[in-house]
């Protein structure tokens, strides 16, 4: 147990346990300092004094007065007593800048799967076989496109599932999608290129992103065949071709090639592209224009956003500069994860992984499809892990209250338009943990119910 | 094995398999096309002659067709004839970018811990026992800051073996210190701070990190007692207090308190805070003014820097600015990382990593003093992975051949000053693997000699 101790010498209180050593000591008086009990320029008492009042030789207090002068925390001077120096004092509680809030009980937001799918005894051993086997050099500083060993698997896996061409030399690791267009915007900027267009709608958040990187976003509409390309009149955009965010279209082939011909740089945000349930696989644009679309690939549906690892495919003239926008951001996620990653694919333990989201998901969609009023049109539901459904704004502008009411977190079409209006409901059936999606869907019924759609 | 057919309605080589299916067919089209063997706007073999061509059923090859009608490659229009779309064709065999280039065999490369020392048993236990416990909440989206867990290990971790006042709600988790300074460098931007100081000489990579982030970088000169205090003129200054890098200064007692009142922002780069060899720990100079001084850690140098795993305890006012921009970067580290090293730290696994890594580091530094010509005097030797032994100008010229002729990986002085000269010889012992350290040793002697100093 702490005592309390006080000097006879000075008003010095100081938390110690009686035998307890020097370093113990020296905690006591630095806490005292910081706290304002040994007020700044106070005279300390002498190493005699503390000596005894603690029991402990003088020379101990003498080396913990020395170490502390040392440190800034004691003000000596040759001839005049030791004093306590002006430091700043430790504010007494901190206030938590960030208060938890209460989270709603239900959720169907967008963009994220269910955390409970996470393969984590696959996962376990993954790691346990690359920590077995991989080179000392795994944990050296490393290639900066990322492991060799991943983007040479990423490459086999990426054009067997999504018909894409790539080459691991013109690939690179990132941390999730949102450092992919950090690091995008960086090198179009040092490419010169100022201005990337999105699909109007497309998620709000990640148009802040390529806005923080310097990039001058503007909007292309969305129709029912996807992105109207005859509107793009910018050198860059970002498109979900294969099942577009929000509004859940699928590219129609001629968009497709046309997008193909335009001479823009195309961002392929292959966010959901493992999750078809209907009709076969459309392949990545990217192997239609692979020197004009960089392909970009996520771990984030099909394991956890909290991995933060996604990739690029890159035409080759975007290869330095990205890289080097890569190194200037400064991060980049671990090797370790890279690794267990590559060793989860080549396993074939991933694509399990991917086939069972895709039932469970598939399931969630068909109860949620067939769960909602009859005269509401679903847009999307052939593929991803969200799907769209239009309302007129004035039921749309009803939904945060209900929502609130209902404890179900749940977006809306409207915060990701730029110009073109979309609103509606954007409901993520890959969000709840297994359990919780019937009670998620009870309150999202009764939520449509009130605003009277 | 595959082989290669040719239709007889058209010239079309396809590398397809019997009997291997639709998707199979698909892919070889796909190959056919991308290859250029089947030209831009060539009619495509007819549904009937193919399917005969290859024995299989005409309704696959037709459905194969729509597939990659759907996908771009092929191009169909009511009552003409199938062709190729015009897409882009793969160069037939793209050249890496980056080269493989030939390693030297020793390296005594300052920055780096000796990869063989990284503890693969202990971070395999830890991640199974946080993979058994830990919320599936875990694998969600999470708090920007960082895991609370392992914030609030590090908390106590820092406050014990650092001195550091650390509260969680004022720490962040960042993925390296490079990771750290582009978001610093951003927040400082954004409250009107565009000038950081770094000391002359200091690191020049991470000058470079800042200049990424848009702050212009000057330099305060450094002297045996560590930074020139009196020189500072700039709004906020990073320093390495402790063990100066390069030059291995610790920063006298007089020094730290200046600068703790100097009223400048302080980055107090704590690269390797945890390895003191002769004399008493120095406490973080963060104590000293917690509302001025932001205290930056790293596990690179404990565990490795391929982890990505950094932190900042930072003033109030800055809490929130540097939450932005980190968000804004677009990357942090793995959740279960941060998980894996707090239950690291929380075992007793991290300390005794730290002490056996110190010994270890205590023993090259103890060989590598002893081996030096007597009259060269190293800097810096009571601590850190690295000693600086100061050359003239020319003997340090003449090191980079001689290194190379040597194959010893070694950095010198010079490319690290901004404006005072600091010519000399910068040895990281931490760098080899054990069983190399000797080896690194002869070369660098041979090195020494060659350069007759």
């Amino acid at each position: 147990m702490a005592e309390t101790w006080t000097s006879s010498s000075v008003d010095a209180h100081l938390d110690w346990t009686p035998g307890s050593g020097r370093k113990a000591l020296a905690d006591a008086i630095r806490t005292a300092i910081r706290g304002g009990r040994w007020q700044p320029d106070a005279v300390v008492p002498s190493t005699r004094a503390l000596a005894a009042d603690l029991g402990v030789a003088r020379g101990t207090v003498t080396r913990v007065y020395s170490d502390l002068a040392a440190e800034g925390y004691l003000r000596t001077s040759q001839g005049a007593p030791t004093r306590v120096a002006t430091v700043g004092a430790l504010p007494p509680s901190p206030t938590p800048t960030y208060p938890r809030t209460t989270a709603p009980r239900w959720t169907l937001q967008a963009g994220q799967p269910d955390p409970s799918l996470f393969p984590r005894d696959q996962w376990l051993a993954s790691t346990r076989r690359v920590l077995a086997h991989t080179p000392n050099d795994t944990f050296g500083f490393g290639d900066p496109r990322g492991s060799l060993v991943l983007r040479t698997t990423l490459a086999a896996y990426l054009g067997r599932s999504r018909g894409v061409l790539a080459d691991p030399a013109r690939m690179v690791v990132v941390s999730g999608f949102s450092h992919a267009l950090a690091v995008l915007g960086r090198a179009f900027g040092d490419l010169g290129m100022h201005e990337l267009a999105f699909e109007d709608p497309s998620i709000d958040v990640f148009r802040r992103f390529a806005q923080d990187s310097g990039q001058r976003v503007v909007g292309v509409p969305v129709d029912r065949e996807g992105l109207v390309v005859d509107r793009l009149e910018s050198p860059a955009v970002v498109v979900t071709a294969a099942h577009q965010a929000p509004l859940g279209v699928t590219m129609a082939p001629a968009r497709r090639t046309a997008l193909a011909k335009h001479g823009a740089i195309v961002v392929e945000d292959d966010y959901d592209g493992e999750f078809r349930y209907d009709r076969h696989q459309v392949g990545a644009l990217q192997a239609l224009s692979p020197e004009r679309v960089i392909y970009a690939g996520t771990a984030s549906k099909s394991l956890s956003p909290s991995l933060r690892l996604a990739w690029l495919v890159l035409p080759r003239f975007l290869v330095d500069p990205v890289v080097s926008a890569l190194a200037g951001s400064g991060a980049r996620p671990a090797m370790l994860d890279q690794l267990v990653l590559a060793d989860l694919i080549s396993s074939g333990a991933y694509d399990r992984q991917v086939r069972r989201c895709r039932l469970e998901y598939r399931s969630r969609r068909d109860r949620l499809v067939s769960a909602l009023p009859e005269h509401l049109v679903p847009h999307g539901i052939s593929a991803g892990l969200h799907l769209f459904v239009p309302l007129p704004p004035e039921a749309e502008a009803a939904l945060p209250v209900a929502a609130a009411r209902h404890s179900l977190a749940i977006q809306t079409g409207t915060p990701h338009t730029l110009t073109e209006p979309s609103s509606g409901l954007l409901i993520g059936y890959g969000a709840p943990s297994r359990p919780s999606f019937g009670g998620a869907l009870t309150a999202l019924l009764a939520v449509l119910r009130e605003v009277g759609v």
